[in-house]
């Protein structure tokens, strides 16, 4: 059993925290939202009234949070979360930010002799909730080590993708693939539509030949070809586009920092930005078919 | 048993021709190449001096062609093959054409009384060969009844796709989304190798994550990572640069006489043009990646 | 003074025809509607019961119609005026077609001995019925220098873009390089849009910048900077979308025949066949940027 | 006359510090390379051992630094000179960041009462040296009226874009829509060549028909159609490659923090990197050409 700190309970932080307190560990949490705060400690959690006082004596410490600055102010800056918890305390930071911040955050923490995890997830709000998160993880073999039982607490595929950076990198990478290929999914059977053909049938003849895909696999965004996917309840729930332009943004930044090349995934972008300034941000991502087709 | 008319003996339609015969059919064939014609008579099958005296008598009636043109020529202006066959010699076209054309075939073989699908095939040489070629079949119910134990002897998936034409549409998007993930897999590995991480790794991670593609589990693009496949022997073999231009060339036009956007896919073109142009036309399609990388 | 044969007269073709009467000329002329040609009866032509009748005679015959089909229906098919017209007469095929049909014509053209050129348009049908259209001329020095006069009647910039099919090609080249800076004019004023910037004032400043293109000069696609443009006017008249669209096919015809890669022009094509998908076909092209905004 | 003080001597800050001592002003340098200050020391500059000293008194504040990161350092945190100017000293970065760096930066300096323009430039070294740079500025008018004679000592074309960061956003804009209208300007020519044109006549043909652009008039990027420009010297000199993947990055975290979508800017970056990545990032950006053609 750990006593483990975690900052950030919103739709994700919220439910993985609960996981914890499920696995048997003792779970200080901190949020801005006092509501937030209240439904950690419904759930077994114990409030902090300030992240500092949440990481007193802590042998691990998770961060959840929106975006590079708010973590890097976290630790660094405003709270200096990595000046106040001990060498033993293992950090954990499971927001999906860009690489560039996770490898300056690691490097942060190593200057004071502490190791860092970068930690981003896939899953969504069901997975957060049922504790079958997937982690991509970035940082040492030791480190890896020591998080593993505690990641399991939250999620099923743990994935240790390199050093320092290297789950953030797999993340955007992952992600803008699917962007890609739900964009050409959609853009597929929408011609295939056109031309008159079921896209039922369509997305059979695809699943078994070498168009095959995850977007065709689970997550089909024609409505009424497949049943429980977002396209078959007017794209409510799921991943937003808001979320997919975020992590595309993400992406692009990791491109920049790395000169590598990425036609495709900045012609996915193009799409989703485009479905997104329609005013379809709130709505799953795989409702960007609704670009291709006359309102 | 059948007695089928065959025309067209290349890369492959010359096994396609072999594995009829060996289905127990009687097999004529014609090719405008004497070599080719003998091969196909030492698999077993009786050559013909011209198209015309080959489909004497047949009951079916294949063509595998390299372009619309030239199966328009062979059926209707030049050999017009189809002013010669009977009312019941079903005529199955597996040549790769555009769908427009397709249609205009299948309209003046019903003109004449005459039962025509249109076939493409997937699965390369190799299938071919190996007798697991999938077919795409556009074209009426029964006409595919009772094409499909003759197709039975060539493939192993044999789709229904729809009417006229079905079949050509759903090979365009199946292939236009093939060039897609593959573009877009390439991009996400290199990425992931500029950033330090083992492309090994990433394609693990992604298999099993929501990036998961048909390139990732049967035809990873970078060298070393997956054995026998066209990256781990210089991108010899496979399929294509030049087929795939072509098979995009197809995609878009399908895209323009049917008004169906298709940036991804145009995105695609795109690339492998580029790639084309750079003088990559004979490597395998999955070589995309040196557009990415310093020479 | 010529004896004119003018197959065609639309939007385009009637003003046309209207103006080489203006030029002093006998224009005997054919179109399949009875108010077409009763409008060019108006303005001095002479009509023709049929496109064969109206060649009787001729020093020139000029074609103007929508696609490629109809250019070798009419030349070589089915009225076959090719066979029917002296070695002597100059044939003009205004239409905008795809370079291989026109390079075809030509042959088929010499083949009979007789001249051919191809000599799309631009400039609208404003353009057309003030006499200022530019003309894009493929074909041989002598063919180009016994059109001129004829030019000179119906237009102000007379290019000679070399030898056949060389004037679709300029054309397919010019008009996709509008299509890819119209649509860069579109996102790079959205982009200043959105970030509180006076349209306006940065079409100026890049007026007088290296952004400078004749979208900006003479066509700004937002509503109220330029007077007397299509966006000034909720995008009616003007260049329509729908042409545009049919362009970029022309366009990547081209590019398919002869292997040159157009990402450019592709990602292009995508934008404005997003924008006709969505129901824009009909307004001006420039409405491009409908497809960036919230609706 | 003005007491200047001038943060940066690189290749374009160097001859801009020049320039002001011609136009009457005392300039005081400073710069991390002994070899730089020695440089504006024979020009007539005041060498000053630290950007401290350099402001000592001084009425404007000039900042010409290669990214954000460092005018943030150089004006907040690390020297911190807006805690050490007076708030009659104007500061003006010419220095191209992104947008909201700039706005931050305004921020910063307002409130501490002090005046703050972003005033990147464009014209390259050659307009650094000559004097004829082109500024984009934003910020308030009096600062604007207060730096326009300093400006005019540097640069011909002064333009106000707006508030705060507007001058970045100009910038970023223009520098997006060049790449944009270059990029299409190579395929075009490239096309015209595959089909035989000549690629000066076909230059002309569209300089003077809606193709027309910047990119056309005064930098054609094929060797050989226009003398002194960078595709006629091996593409050396010019506007490199690496600094238009520069401007290019710049222009998409601008459409990200503004969520505005730039697939034809996408597009072109996408273009720019494959050809940088290739290990063309030292040529003028007009040899993107080479991207398009066989090695």
């Amino acid at each position: 059993m750990s006593k483990i700190a975690f900052v950030g309970l919103g739709n994700m932080g919220g439910p993985m925290a609960a996981n914890l307190v499920k696995g048997g560990h003792e779970v200080h949490v901190f949020d801005l939202s006092e509501a937030a705060l209240k439904h950690a400690v419904d759930a077994g959690a114990v409030s902090s009234p300030s992240a500092t006082v949440a990481v007193e004596g802590a042998n691990v410490l998770i961060t959840m949070l929106p975006a590079g600055i708010h973590v890097e102010s976290v630790l660094v800056s405003r709270d200096a979360l990595l000046d106040k918890i001990g060498k033993d305390c293992l950090v954990i930071d499971s927001s999906t930010i860009d690489a560039d911040s996770a490898r300056n955050l690691s490097k942060a923490a190593a200057d004071r002799g502490i190791e860092f995890l970068d930690a981003p997830v896939s899953g969504g709000t069901a997975g957060a909730a049922a504790g079958t998160l997937a982690f991509m993880v970035g940082g040492s073999d030791s480190a890896f080590a020591k998080a593993l039982p505690i990641l399991e607490c939250m999620g099923k595929n743990i994935f240790h993708a390199g050093g320092a950076g290297a789950g953030q990198v797999a993340k955007a990478c992952n992600n803008m693939l699917l962007a890609i290929h739900m964009a050409g999914t959609v853009e597929a059977l929408n011609m295939g539509i056109n031309n008159g053909l079921d896209p039922k049938v369509l997305s059979e003849i695809m699943l078994k030949s070498s168009g095959r895909n995850w977007s065709l696999e689970v997550y089909n965004p024609v409505p009424g070809v497949q049943e429980g996917v977002p396209a078959s309840r007017n794209y409510e729930g799921g991943f937003m586009t808001d979320l997919m332009c975020k992590d595309l943004g993400l992406a692009m930044d990791a491109s920049q920092a790395s000169r590598s090349p990425v036609p495709m995934g900045s012609a996915a972008r193009g799409l989703f930005n485009l479905h997104q300034a329609q005013g379809n941000g709130p709505l799953d991502f795989s409702s960007l078919l609704k670009l291709y087709q006359q309102r």
